[in-house]
Parts: structure tokens; sequence; C-alpha cells
């Protein structure tokens, strides 16, 4: 007898926490349909790498558009500028100018209609509260809440049929994430974390210096930049 | 001095409720800014009403693409036929092939993210509880607990601002939401409701049908179908 996998909904951004996540959902046995939104990022390099890890993995991937043309964020408009060289400690002091208004709860909606289309039992995000620049749409109680309000408003909830929300990465530090991805097998070479979204990370952005020290801290050589920095040397192209 | 206005995100969809609800808005003294969101619907005839009126008001409309590609309605997917001819007892027997998985949970988070880049301190919507086609996402609870949502998960929340959810026709029938309307001067015949979306509607599915009975049960004649039976016999065209 052939037995069904439970499917899950994974929120892909192309980044490492979301494809770290996604491995995680492989791992705990779930079939992964991966989603993948382009909201009008100035970092839509994301979204390349977005659709390298899904193709490696053969496994179903949605890139779906939904542009937020009211900006409100420095992701979104060129004419605010991303700050560089910040210490973590000022990343937290405030919510940052890279906060987009809703993001969180956008990616979450149309992940769970997906979900529902689909019959999918969770949604996997990889949400860090930690190492999170402060970001309000990363709060434990933020996700809980959620998932009480789709329970609510979806046929799925209303037939009793639950969808949970999954936040694996929520109590790591960025160098456990690094540990876990190296694990767990996560292409961390084809991951982008910058916001910039240049051929090259910038490497004085708030989630490119996040990332720096997590592999910092991990004792491991970040292999995105290695990779990067030896294609620079030998003047190849680099991520295609 | 001048009073800056309060401001709203008004949800339109072009149909008889949101309309109603936006003019509610008006009426309440917000400067109202109003969303459309072009999800992949078949009846796709409604845009073209929401910017119609949204034109006659002359307020800030956004109209914004966020296709569902995964399907599971009829609205979505024109290989589910919709229901027609049925009795509003039939109507409320089971969740219709018509609910589209978490869209007002994805219409809510898209307008919070506008009302967030705008300071917007409240969204409207249409949503009705009463003569509703037994969608899960138009129960009152639905609303408030997406409203405890956002306040944990934006910016604006974090802060200590508040946006609220604002559901004026939640507990009314059809036929006093035709009367409110009336009250208010909303253009009815530039309403669309129809979930067929042909040039005429076709006063058979579930929308079409409550629409009628709300009509009725007001002692008013629904301008949309004697504006478009005229311009029928006429042989001209309708609605441009």
């Amino acid at each position: 007898m052939t037995v069904q996998k439970p499917r899950a909904v994974c929120l892909l951004s192309g980044g490492l926490d979301s494809a770290t996540a996604l491995y995680v959902a492989l791992k705990e046995g779930y079939e992964a349909l991966a989603l993948t939104i382009d909201y009008g990022q100035i970092h839509g390099r994301e979204l390349k790498s977005a659709r390298r890890i899904a193709s490696h993995l053969a496994i179903e991937h949605r890139v779906i558009s939904a542009s937020l043309p009211w900006g409100g964020s420095a992701l979104l408009d060129r004419s605010i500028p991303i700050p560089h060289g910040r210490s973590v400690a000022e990343m937290s002091q405030e919510i940052p100018v890279t906060y987009v208004p809703a993001r969180n709860t956008i990616f979450l909606s149309l992940a769970a209609s997906y979900a529902e289309a689909r019959a999918a039992e969770a949604i996997f995000i990889g949400a860090n509260a930690l190492d999170y620049s402060g970001y309000p749409d990363c709060r434990p109680e933020f996700f809980k809440l959620f998932e009480a309000t789709i329970q609510k408003g979806t046929r799925q909830g209303a037939e009793g049929r639950k969808l949970e929300i999954k936040t694996p990465l929520i109590d790591l530090k960025k160098s456990e994430i690094v540990r876990l991805a190296i694990g767990l097998g996560v292409p961390l070479e084809w991951t982008w974390s910058c916001y910039q979204g240049d051929q090259f990370p910038c490497g004085e952005c708030d989630s490119c210096l996040l990332r720096e020290k997590g592999f910092a801290e991990a004792g491991v050589r970040d292999p995105l930049t290695s990779h990067l920095t030896s294609a620079r040397s030998a003047g190849g192209t680099v991520g295609s």
C-alpha cells in the first residue's frame, strides 16, 4: 500500500532561511509545494535562486506576482536608501526601513489559498525571531494569530481540517540555521540574501551582514561568497 | 485650520456591497482610497464597474493583480460549473463552489499593506454575514481575528496605532443594503454582481438571485437590469 505523504506549501524567497525551512519540510516527510512571490522587490535576483533550488529538488513550484505599488519600504522604493554597515545592535533598535508593510501577512494569505486548493496540511515559513532585523511580522505571536485567523476564515478550517503554520527556524540563531542547512544539504551557494540585488552580494546591507555573522559564528565559509569571488577572479558569469 | 480627514482603504470589487461600503466610509468622513484586486476572476467585468465608480468619485484607486493559478473555485476555473437557479435555502446548506480559497484573507492583507503605506486608520469591506452564500471568510469572528493579527504583525500595530477592520454591512439583509445604497446615492446601475461576467447579468447565479431578492424585498427596481434591458431593446452598447 502506498501511503500518501502529507503536503506542505513552503514559502521560498530564495534566501538562506526559506531554503532551509523547505529542506526541513522535506526532512519531516512532507510533499513540498514551493511558493515564491514577486512583490516588486528591488532584489528580484532572489527569484532566480528560488527557481534554481525548486528545480534542483524537482518539486511543484509556483512563482506568482502580487506587486505592491504603494511602496513604503526600501525594498520597494529606490528613493529610500538601504541601510548599510550597521551593527546587529543598531539593526535591532527599531523597525528598519526594509520592513515591507504586511509582507508576511500577504505571503501567508497566498500560501493559505494555495494550501487549501491543493489540500495541504501545513505552511512552512523561514521566519526567525532572534537575528530578525526587528520585523514585527516575524514574531511567534503573529504566526499563532494568523493560524487562528485562517482556521476561522477558510473552508478547510470550517470543515474541521487544520492548516498549521510551521516556523522551524523561529528560535534559532543565524549560526544554528547555517549548521542546520549544511546538515540538510541545502545548496547554500545558490541561496541569495542581499537586499541590493546586484550580481554580487553588497556585503554591507543588514541581510548580508547577518548572513556573514551567521557563517562566521558557525565557523564555516559561505559558499555563495567564495563561489562568487572565484567566479569574479576568473572573469566568468555568475549564478547562471 | 484645515483638519486632515482620517484615511480608509476601501476594498472595491465593483459589486453592490463593496460600493455601498465605500459610500458608508465617505459618509463617515473618511478620505477613501479604493483598492480593487484582479485575482483572475472569470467575472472580470466587475473591474470595469469598480473603475467607473472610483472615477466618478474622483478618489485614489489602485487596481492590482494577484492571480491565483491554483484554482479551487468556480470563479477561477471554467471547468467547475457555477451553480444556478438555487433557492437561498439551498445556497446556505454548504460552502458553495464559488468560494475562493482564502480570498478575503488575501484581500485584507493587501489592504493592510496599502493602509500602512498610506497611514490609513481603517479598512472597509462590504462583507455580509446574513445573505452571505455560506462563505467562511464573511463571518464576524474572522474579521476580529484578522484585525488582531495585523495589530501584531505590522509596524503600525507595533507602534501602537490601530488599523480597524470595518464591516458596515455585516448584519444587514440584502434589502437593507439596497435601501442604504439608495439613501447614500450609490450609482447602482454601475455596480456588477453577476458571477458569469457576460455583457448582461445571467439572472441565475447565486449572486444575481440574492441581488434580485434584495431589490424585490426592498420594493425597488434594480436600475442595473432596467438599464441593461432598455439598452438591449434599443440594440445599444451597455456599460461603456
